[in-house]
């Protein structure tokens, strides 16, 4: 390829703009100062029309998974119950997490690619009435499908369960309406479309929720969002050791974010999306979800009989492309495109291009050129 | 577009890795240091190998401009005749720079996009015998055309008559051979191959050239390449203050282009070049200069009738993708694609991808979708 350039394509970590690297590079600052509480402050405001909330939003030094088991551990505790939505790898990780902690977890079984249909979550409803929350996915990113949680909120709603929101890959790449849908908890991790390095959860927490926290006697102490919010809310400081860089980082990007405008944010992931979406056809490739695709991410099926953690590793060896394959069932049998971080519809056309030459190198027999023509067409569409 | 990710194509300024950028950000130290001699002396021998010289190499604290003029204030004095090859702006340049310093220029003039043919200098010089040298570029810039310099240096070779070469969109960008050739100054910058920003011009002298300017008392200060070489090479620091971060930065560029390999760089500019070559007849667009196309940037003529400043407007402005125009008789005529700096093949994609788009929305008709996929196509050809 006569190239050592690099282009991350993967789903999270995803690339990161140079003026928010060299942000991060400022000195350190101590944590308990008026410089870093006008930081954090600033963050967590900024983050609210994202989460589409105006409730309460907690940040965390750790993982978007650090996030989830927060939501777990301080709004359900041992032997209660509640439904989880399996449609991927990630909801299934709600029910080992549910299981870790004692909860009783009643599955909702989605078939791969496919959405959650409300009638799914009411039916688990009316079968466990007991059921004290439903958690699942906005987006799915093993199966790059977009569950729909505004209906799915009108069947929670008026009932005494909270809904947990996963929205790892949603919160800033659509629009999330976390008061207007009834969600009790939203989550996200940093490495997504708020276009930073990995290492900050972030969690929107609704008022009923912080209300089911304050009484719930399970243990946490790391994650105990309570003390978490008492120490970011009313002390304006964190209540353990934060990521300074990365707020820093957060509060840089979200300023970028802002001046794009979210609509035109949550546009850009589109485009990219269709973009990517329209090199299918025109390469003889299936979606893994025709139905609900998400925008933060596209998955294509491999063609029959091509291995496609061989194709993943030779765009990525070869051509220093760099997206990911599938898991488990879908192992060896998907690309998937990320279109979230420091991306634009025209990096759409370096991801299907490489896309191409793997396929072609792989011998899979095609017109060469015909996907980056699809996605070049979609973005002249504009949108 | 929905986006608000800049791209830069021009042919200079050129996009730096990130890698860069990061050394240039290291802090300031002063320069009669040991510390900053042994990143100069690294630097200085680690050019050698891209002017294809063991003679020695200077660096200024000026654009190229200042080491295309320290090339005549040092190697020329008021009186002097010598040739210039004018067939593009650059060229030009030469002209009014010999004028100002009384030296008698005389033009070899070539038609924009025509290279400099062996016959015309053998031909001035046989006109001028008096000559004391030849002044032209390697790449001509303006129009995207290499001119032939180890051609012309056969010719040159033998006489009392230095060949001095503006090298400053082909140093980095194919192989130069300045001893082999015959060059006695070979110029260059640091915004174009060598992925810096722009502040260094660097200049590759031959012993002969040394002897010249040793005895030649035109009068020069701040660009005495004399005193220059004594503190270069050996005090190991500068004679006045040097740009210190850009030579860390120098410095850590030469190290990524070696690691590349230079056979390898050569091979990603010409494959930058071939691929976007590669669109125009997909879009039925001509190239200025089709017979002797520069690596290092790619001249598209613009449709009839179209306007080429506002096609150059509307890709920066609306689409966020820098691209260059045309310059006095080509001005709005002609769209300037640069393949210089932190660039790869498939980064030419989204070069031509906006150029498309571009085009399309200025009323020209074609197949949107051909030039990417042309390009595509040639970048799976390899090389």
């Amino acid at each position: 390829m006569a190239s050592n350039k690099k282009y991350l394509f993967t789903p999270g970590p995803a690339p990161v703009p140079p003026e928010v690297l060299l942000e991060m590079a400022r000195p350190i600052i101590h944590h308990r100062t008026p410089e870093f509480s006008a930081i954090l402050d600033s963050a967590r405001e900024r983050l609210k029309p994202l989460f589409g909330t105006r409730q309460e939003i907690i940040l965390l030094a750790s993982s978007g998974t650090g996030a989830m088991e927060a939501s777990i551990t301080n709004l359900l505790a041992p032997g209660d119950h509640a439904i989880f939505v399996n449609g991927g790898k990630f909801g299934e990780r709600w029910g080992k997490m549910l299981a870790i902690y004692g909860v009783v977890g009643h599955e909702v079984k989605v078939e791969w690619g496919q959405a959650a249909r409300p009638e799914q979550i009411e039916e688990a409803l009316r079968a466990n009435p007991q059921a004290r929350a439903v958690l699942m996915q906005a987006s799915e990113t093993s199966t790059c499908t977009v569950h729909p949680v505004d209906e799915i909120g009108r069947v929670v709603r008026g009932r005494d369960t909270l809904l947990i929101i996963d929205g790892i890959t949603s919160v800033g790449v659509f629009d999330q309406k976390m008061d207007e849908w009834g969600v009790d908890a939203l989550i996200t991790g940093s490495q997504k479309a708020l276009m930073l390095p990995p290492g900050l959860g972030i969690i929107g927490l609704s008022t009923r929720a912080l209300d089911v926290a304050q009484k719930n006697r399970a243990p946490r102490f790391y994650f105990d969002l309570i003390r978490e919010l008492k120490a970011q809310r009313d002390e304006h400081t964190t209540a353990w050791t934060p990521s300074v860089s990365l707020i820093f980082g957060l509060n840089r990007t979200l300023e970028l974010l802002h001046a794009e405008t979210l609509p035109q944010v949550f546009a850009r992931h589109r485009l990219m999306a269709e973009a990517t979406r329209a090199a299918a056809p025109a390469l003889g490739l299936k979606l893994i979800s025709p139905e609900s695709p998400a925008p933060g991410v596209t998955g294509l099926l491999t063609p029959e009989g091509l291995d496609g953690g061989k194709l993943v590793r030779l765009m990525r060896d070869e051509l220093g492309v760099s997206v990911q394959g599938g898991q488990d069932q879908m192992k060896g049998k998907l690309v998937r495109i990320g279109h979230m971080g420091f991306l634009a519809p025209f990096d759409m056309l370096t991801a299907v291009g490489a896309l191409e030459i793997g396929l072609d190198r792989l011998g899979y027999r095609f017109a060469i050129g015909a996907g980056v023509a699809a996605v070049l067409q979609r973005i002249a569409q504009g949108g």
